[in-house]
């Protein structure tokens, strides 16, 4: 017998496991647009007079991000920040689906395109001491990035579509490995710690990655399909799968793990963590932590530059 | 072919995942010996004029506890001691083996035998609240009566049995749920907080299950061979399996979770919890944090006493 959904009684496609209960495809789109507007509203993510710029990388969680934003607050000033990473077809797909999205929902887009910016392609790190690591300095070049495009369009919030199994895979690594600093800047909002630093949310903090993958399928969202060919293999998304394993034998796993991180041991943590002091780059100005910031050292790198050890 | 000895060349038994060695017996009964006492000289577990009581269950790990102090420390001031849970055929067998064990180190033991001593058993409990989770009360009567032994002794040190696994397990599950209390508290030193309660020490806390298995098992100690007929199928013994597994998939988890643990998150979530007063329990004056100490509270539930909520 076909399962029903769980709030109206037609037929159910999704059972929601954490929760133990079946849902057919409009009720979960309106259960998903609820716990996002929850999210923002309990950890205060958007307030009156915010401009917010998503940071859209064409994937299922950003671009469900930016529809549901779009959906649940139809009057909020909202645009997408693209930085396209000249990783040959994969990001030329990246770019279009979000062309093609954007235009839907009447939402600007701003591209940074690497290549003709910069002049390199993430994949200029393969020949750099990253080797086949690319997702470090592609992390750091997307964050400066995007801190910097936001803070040049004066929005006040930039939104990332990071997912609870984005934050439990980073929370798992961080204790598993003791890193504090790291512990303590994961939470759904990330105030700003100096003028040049745009604030960051995480509006989809409460949802997994498999809701995220159902809502953006079942709102129709042009959205890229494959992974990003530098990523396969990589210790993340192993990390993922074991905890989706775990997840099987201590249901709600990840929920339980992340609400317990953010109610109790963050904030114990975070009494005992100095801030550092920021100051501004020597070569671009931006916000860092020491005289030359690591985005000017990944990119001088990356073009082939003498820096030997980059993590300094 | 057969694998060499790493240490010796012979032909090895024993290979160390976690340390990707083979080993002959011979040298991993002295590299066992090498670690415990190094443990113990690290953590200062273990002073000049120290008496130390071993609380003694029977098992692979406290028997080789008792029998690698001795083969370390020869002039130790040395004893063992045992509470008789009164679980039928088990707990005879857990005595049976411990006194074989001590009259072969030559060690004094102490018996506490819960039924001759309190009229009651550890499956008294099962008619109580805790029906089948035997192991919360157990773990209280147990510890709150090897301290009283071991204070009223004049031991200066009680050393328990716990491993690396346990360690891992209780670590896995405190973060899990945020119990900050628990995890501070989870360290290879517990200093005394009162003048009744003895500073407990583990020197097993960096050998793994399978190392106290294997070293009591290749230096002939009697111990009981069966797990308590209660701890069939409890969340502990799950979780470690789990843990198990996660190692399979993450080689050196458990060392590197607690490593992490003890040097890092430990000492900065110490910061910021408060430490609870002790004050004496109304009706056996031991150090309780409420009126009536949890023991005292336990008991009556056992002997039918109508104490509605044991854990208040």
């Amino acid at each position: 017998m076909r399962p029903t959904c769980k709030r109206c009684g037609a037929g159910a496609e999704i059972f929601l496991d954490y929760a133990r209960i079946n849902l057919c495809p409009e009720c979960f789109k309106n259960l998903f647009e609820r716990k996002v507007r929850e999210t923002i509203l309990r950890y205060r993510m958007i307030e009156h007079g915010d401009r917010v710029a998503v940071a859209a990388s064409g994937g299922k969680d950003s671009s469900a991000l930016l529809f549901v934003l779009r959906r649940i607050f139809p009057d909020l000033e909202l645009s997408a920040i693209h930085i396209n990473l000249g990783i040959g077809g994969y990001s030329d797909e990246c770019e279009q689906k979000l062309l093609r999205l954007t235009k839907n929902l009447d939402v600007d887009l701003r591209v940074f395109n690497l290549k003709k910016e910069l002049g390199i392609s993430m994949g200029d790190f393969r020949n750099t001491v990253y080797k086949d690591r690319i997702c470090a300095p592609c992390g750091t070049v997307k964050r400066y990035l995007l801190n910097k495009l936001a803070f040049e369009g004066e929005f006040t919030k930039l939104a990332t579509g990071h997912n609870l199994d984005d934050v439990a895979e980073v929370l798992f690594n961080s204790y598993l490995y003791g890193e504090i600093n790291q512990l303590v800047r994961l939470k759904p909002v990330l105030p700003s710690t100096h003028p040049k630093l745009v604030s960051k949310i995480k509006p989809l903090w409460a949802m997994t990655e498999m809701e995220d993958l159902l809502y953006a399928s079942y709102c129709s969202l042009p959205f890229r399909a494959e992974e990003c060919p530098f990523s396969r293999g990589t210790r993340s998304l192993e990390r993922k799968k074991l905890l989706n394993d775990i997840a099987i034998r201590i249901p709600g796993f990840k929920h339980t793990f992340v609400k317990s991180h953010l109610k109790k041991l963050s904030p114990a943590l975070e009494r005992s963590v100095e801030v550092s002091s920021l100051v501004e780059c020597e070569l671009c100005g931006m916000p860092s932590s020491s005289k030359v910031c690591a985005f000017c050292k990944r990119i001088e790198l990356a073009k082939g530059g003498k820096i030997s050890n980059p993590e300094i």
